[in-house]
């Protein structure tokens, strides 16, 4: 039954697109003796790092990665660059840092800085006090492996401003090596039982392929939701319920995923939405877990972010002291986009007191998050404040890159919608567009043991350089052909990259019709 | 029989002393219902993670933490200030950073600093180079999973170095955060199997908890095998033998860890010794992890570091060809110390190339590790080159750092032989002291449950300040009792950390005896 699971947990979300490319068969070449296995094999490694499936960094981006430096040797191509449009990496498409984060970083790693007459005083006074809660006054010093007790504070009360009020506390807070970190370390504690008593998660189809990843390196059970593309990516609980009720023969489950603002979908999710969400976990008995790494990330009108801490506060004590959440955070996305930095934080809601004492034991084999990511973090929780003299300058970068990620947020949505044959939600939050691609009969035949849209996608960057991630490796209906594009190319580039694709899309069409 | 398995691994190595602090029954207080079990509570959490210990950072370290509040709020004690000196953690015992290092660190997290005059011209070369190979020249962008391409192939080139010439392959290099992340990777890779297939792990005892850590919480079987107190923590094959031959009865031996510089044994290994490890394991079939973080601090006279790939590739075609190696380094440990950034490599050796995809595979869902770290290891692959203006200072700066480290451990050898009841090896390498307590009997009845020398630990840290960690958290032969301390406190202060414990384990005797 245990394998029954499995096998369940992989029919059920068909990731065809992302296995790995085949490799002749070894040839012994580097064992002069010839017949000597490899102690370990494919045979003999661990199985379930084999199902593992991350398609945001798989086939398609080696392959993007190989054009590129064929460019570089001289190989002519259709196309001059590669724009990699395949992950949510704003600084590699060309978003500059905020400067006062910079400032801040530098003085801490080099603090003879701290004489530099060129450095604002809120910068220097920021990094005086980091500097004072490392140990030895060092950035190279471990932190606590919750991370450093300052920062945890920060973080807390920049959760109570952001939920109007509602109590943080700092020993709820962990700080983490990116939220990936901190949501792989969530999974794993969730994760239990054999058989049909095995934990299942929930995630929603689409979704961000780390959670399938996750799940299938612990054994967990997948449990697949799917979001309605026909209601801008909306969540119903009925499909919530259907989902868990299925589940409930072949596994147990215990948490539910959610990640808002989306990825790879890009909605916003109303207030009701998560009140009924938070009022199902309850009913239900799971374990809540809220991504939201992109809170800072809403564009469209009449859309806003409500934490789903908040929202569970407000719904009174019957559920705000009783369902049991984890929320992430990142500095890799929002108007700052750190992602080289790995800074980022969970917050912990009812969790039992002796299961947070394992977590906090579990955290300190890994010793403590990366401090300059720490750092980063601090000042995300931290910025400027009014009456400060980077105030100005913070407020007019941060603004920018928000407003310039709300345009390109609408013109990918416009310039998609004109296309025959692609049709495109909304993007109201987030950094991505999932649009839906109607290909022909031909095309989604030509490719045996390849996934439609990967096809798509593969040809796509062989013809223009734009390298994009299939549906697939997000999951869809059966059926359905998606691809995740980000928003993230400068505008002009984004425009070019846009009318490529239509482009593209049309010759395709024709080619196999 | 898997059942078997795993109390075989608990019971084949007791870390009594390293349980967590009982905590009274919940009283549901969070709970206004009062009646409504936790979703994720000490029964349905993850049973491997509640099987891990890490005593390095474990409950005497959060009564350190503790006593250190109680100092500040102005409680009596019958000492100033806590002396952590159970983590090697340089910084957070004064050591200084490397300016050259920390100067390019700060350049390229702020390149308006370019502009700079007062950054030589070769720390301001290096962040350009640095820059010129991350997305969009800043360090807030996402890497490649294996780390930045320049960095891989100059820490190639280091090991080329340090090796005398034997080739390194970029290909075969792997960045990580820090070495643990690395370590816990390759054992991740190395575990499959059930009951008597299960993989098994030999590892050192004493030992680094990491270890036992990762393959608590991935269910692989733990096999010891014991260092020789006697002959300076030597490690002799006839014990490898055993313990593997014992193993085989009920698990698969896949692997052999070996720590050299040792942690916590501080031993330096002979030549001649790593050779009978790698005869050892291609007569075995054991894949070999050498945990080489401390390769530059070597102390005694007549030590020397050989890395493992060295030898394997000295001991000529029949081995370098076939053994699989995979070797770990950091940028914590050596004359840097640089904790805090949480870099580190490793490179593979004879891995089987579709199980080296899969690990790129696996480490992508993690996206990269964090670019400080990068940064900060390839300055200490790529230090200043004679020829530069830094090339002084880093080398004055460097050598001082190890000197120091020398004297120290002289030093704490020294002064614990003097005492009665304590007896204490060389300390050739690393950062450690891990010297044998003789108690009295009534001391170790004194306290059931708990480990003899956790309450040492334990009393030492209330009469004086001091933090150790009991070798109970490493691992000993039954009926030894230890403490791992480091050399890193301040000469001065070292003197009179020395002195107090000689003191308190005199008037510990006395009490008990």
């Amino acid at each position: 039954s245990k394998r029954f699971c499995y096998l369940f947990a992989i029919r059920s979300f068909k990731i065809s697109g992302v296995a790995l490319c085949a490799l002749p068969t070894p040839k012994m070449t580097e064992n002069g003796l010839g017949h000597r296995e490899k102690v370990l094999n494919m045979n003999t490694m661990n199985p379930n790092v084999k199902r593992v499936e991350y398609a945001v960094r798989g086939p398609i981006v080696q392959r993007a990665v190989q054009i590129e430096k064929e460019l570089k040797e001289g190989v002519k191509k259709p196309f001059s660059e590669v724009i990699k449009a395949n992950i949510g990496d704003a600084h590699a498409m060309g978003q500059k840092p905020i400067t006062f984060f910079r400032q801040v970083v530098a003085l801490c790693a080099y603090p003879d800085l701290l004489e530099d007459n060129k450095f604002p005083d809120d910068a220097k006074n920021r990094a005086r006090r980091i500097l004072q809660s490392c140990g030895g006054g060092s950035l190279g010093a471990y932190s606590a492996s919750t991370g450093i007790e300052v920062i945890r504070q920060d973080v807390a009360r920049y959760i109570e401003k952001r939920d109007g009020g509602i109590p943080s506390n700092p020993d709820n807070i962990y700080l983490s090596t990116g939220a990936s970190d901190a949501i792989v370390t969530m999974l794993k504690l969730l994760t239990s039982g054999e058989g049909k008593t095995r934990s299942g998660v929930m995630i929603s189809i689409p979704q961000y392929p780390l959670y399938s990843a996750a799940l299938a390196e612990l054994a967990a059970v997948q449990i697949s939701y799917y979001l309605d593309e026909d209601k801008c990516w909306g969540l119903d609980v009925s499909e919530l319920r259907r989902a868990v009720e299925a589940a409930r023969e072949h596994c147990k489950p215990r948490a539910l995923c959610i990640i808002n603002p989306g990825n790879p979908t890009g909605q916003v999710q109303s207030r009701q939405c998560i009140e009924d969400v938070i009022r199902f976990a309850a009913e239900e008995r799971l374990f809540l877990m809220a991504d939201e790494v992109y809170q800072d990330n809403v564009y469209a009108e009449g859309c806003q972010f409500h934490s789903f801490k908040k929202v569970l506060f407000e719904m009174g004590p019957e559920y705000s002291n009783t369902v049991e959440l984890a929320s992430f955070h990142s500095t890799s996305k929002c108007y700052m986009g750190e992602c080289g930095f790995r800074g980022g934080y969970m917050e912990v809601i009812n969790m039992d007191p002796q299961v947070k004492l394992q977590l906090t034991k579990l955290v300190s084999v890994r010793l403590c998050p990366p401090i300059p990511g720490q750092v980063l973090l601090d000042l995300v929780v931290n910025p400027p404040r009014p009456d400060e003299p980077s105030y100005a300058t913070f407020i007019k970068e941060r603004t920018a890159n928000l407003e310039i990620l709300a345009e390109k947020a609408k013109l990918t949505e416009q310039i998609f919608n004109t296309v025959s044959g692609i049709r495109c939600n909304p993007v109201q939050g987030a950094m991505y567009t999932f649009p839906r691609l109607t290909l022909p009969e031909k095309a989604i035949a030509a490719e045996k043991g390849q996934a439609p849209d990967m096809f798509y996608c593969m040809k796509l960057l062989e013809e223009t350089g734009i390298c994009l991630v299939p549906g697939s490796g997000f999951g869809q209906r059966d059926g359905t052909h998606h691809f995740r594009m980000t928003i993230l190319p400068a505008t002009e580039k984004l425009k070019i990259v846009l009318e490529n694709i239509r482009a593209f899309h049309k010759r395709f069409t024709e080619e196999f019709s």
